[in-house]
């Protein structure tokens, strides 16, 4: 029984690059369905894929996952396979899977493919995502090769990280980022709710939010609907993260906050204490 | 037997909204083929969405329809599963659904979905597509559970309508509006052949088509190739309503012909008799 | 059992054009794979979707292969299917199909599809994609039907070809052109590495690239790891054709170097000799 295999990149649809690999999936894993993941994430933005990656994994079906989003194809950054409990990860060894790996529960196994029987030969080099990743995650998928015969196992402290952000707290306040704007323009900060309650910040609370040295006065609600058509919104967004929103507008262009800029939480009595 | 599931929503390619959805879909209803409809539709645009997919509907094979286009998602708005001889429509209550339900013969049963079994629990409330519609969908379409089971049964008159406008006619005129201009500047107006034709205007006339206050001689012909290269025509449609075109061009820029924008037709004689 | 299908166009995303012919395929051939070469083409440029599909059909698996891109839709140009043995293209008479055919080493029979048994009837007749060429498809991939059986047999040097750009030596100089700009801005040329090597340029020489009237000193290297970022290189691309690139850059706007653009390559001791 051949596994399915989610597929992530940042190749865009302007070209047949996605379709190429399908191909290659569809001859050599022909009876493994294939999810598009997204394809159109920032060129060569490791962290943007990386985190679309995480917030995704646990909806995706077990099996195998090819994850190519590769500014450094042609040097000689390693090329991974890394067994988990939910299956397979497949892609650069550059940050992209490590974080959605942890989600997982972490790495059992890490192999560096090397080994050229279970690559297309090339006349150049710069299609890994064709000739080096689509071949083994199709071999992984329909079980034609174990993880071992990729390549040799390598430690899994030698693998390159994903540096993210941490949240800072200080005082009554609580520093992080903005580190994804949805194509909505909510903005999802990196700060939990865990975290605003430890600061006594809670759902039904009015929060000051600090952008640059603006102050913003926007109340924790649960959904949209709890606010006026216009009116900014906290809340515990479909990841589990705080998010910033605007019902029926953009709060990323209201609030001026785009990704990786800093945003400051704070409760509205502490804020106008200040 | 697992059925086919059509999707169609207004997610857009640049997250992985889309890719979620298909996820969900994969693990819950494993063998369903899935086809994408179409994710670029202008973002909370309820009515473009419904007109692409009452033009779709006859061509997808039989099975479930999954929609979503909801900009009220987090207010209390309905969740909808409709019963049809086509098969099972899944979506928002915003008029999404309606004219698809329509053009396939209306509902036999319509059910409100709020039985939290068949739901994804979620940290937040903004990803119905992802908690609410997609588990529906993949339940009705592996067989998993029937309609009934996902919720109360709700009367037909209670659901949202979409209000699409109608032609009017005056006198030796017909007026309507283009309600779709699609990615190649075709502009396909709401005004049938039919009506057309209690006018006195039929194939082979010369059509004045009037927009704003510009008034345009267009022949009306059956194809692209009567006309010469960047000369206007009026058409039947390829799902049968009257349709301007530029051959080689863009009719939408040429004839300044955007989405809603009232247009008047008349037959050759009685415009220059005016 | 069924083939798959390829299926590549120039409807993009905007509309829902692509999962109609999804949905006619899906309901003609349910069990048919069906695999996106790719639909953001530049609309109605028969050539790069020519070449797209030639640098991909390798890669993709035995079956059936549809193709669209049509300006000339509702002309009298003709619906061919083209036996080859890689499999049957279907598409329109206007180059598109050429190069790949020729790729797989030419058709073996080639129909003008007439037959309406196959044909879906539509009210119009600008959507040959849904209404002709995917219900071809879908009969022979599901082998409901022979080629013969949707048409006469035309001879091949009836059919329209695809004039594609030559190479041309001048002395110790190679002309040729930029003909693929990728998403990522590397430049693919027409010019191949043996047509170099006859001029006694080869793998770790220093090009001299002449766009305009500007030159260019670039290291013909075997990836990008070989340069520092930001440098200019030149490469056997992963298809096998000589490509200008810039690690961490885009070639095409660093170089001036847009599809088209003539593009002459010496070995540098010869130009600087000039």
């Amino acid at each position: 029984m051949s596994k399915p295999i989610s597929f992530l990149s940042d190749f865009g649809h302007d070209d047949e690059f996605v379709g190429v690999v399908h191909g290659v999936l569809a001859k050599l894993a022909p009876s493994s369905r294939v999810i598009d993941v997204g394809h159109r994430f920032p060129r060569g933005n490791i962290k943007a894929a990386a985190l679309a990656l995480t917030r995704a994994i646990q909806y995706l079906p077990e099996g195998v996952c090819l994850a190519v989003v590769d500014p450094g194809v042609g040097t000689d950054r390693k090329a991974l396979a890394a067994e988990t409990s939910w299956g397979t990860f497949i892609g650069p060894d550059n940050g992209l899977l490590s974080p959605a790996v942890a989600m997982v529960g972490g790495a059992t196994k890490i192999v560096s493919i090397e080994n050229p029987e279970g690559m297309i030969p090339s006349p150049g080099q710069t299609f890994h995502g064709r000739d080096v990743f689509a071949p083994a995650a199709a071999l992984i998928a329909s079980g034609d090769a174990a993880i071992d015969e990729l390549g040799p196992q390598i430690p899994g402290e030698q693998i390159v990280p994903l540096l993210l952000p941490l949240t800072e707290t200080t005082g009554s306040m609580i520093s992080g980022e903005a580190w994804w704007v949805d194509t909505f323009g909510n903005v999802q900060t990196n700060i939990g709710p865990e975290d605003a309650a430890g600061l006594g910040i809670n759902p039904g609370d009015t929060v000051t939010v600090k952008v640059g040295s603006t102050l913003h006065s926007v109340p924790w609600v649960s959904s949209y609907g709890d606010v006026a058509e216009g009116e900014a919104l906290i809340h515990v967004d479909s990841v589990g993260l705080l998010a910033l929103a605007v019902r029926g507008g953009r709060a990323d262009l209201e609030l001026n906050l785009g990704e990786g800029v800093a945003v400051t939480l704070a409760a509205k009595k502490s804020a106008t204490a200040e």
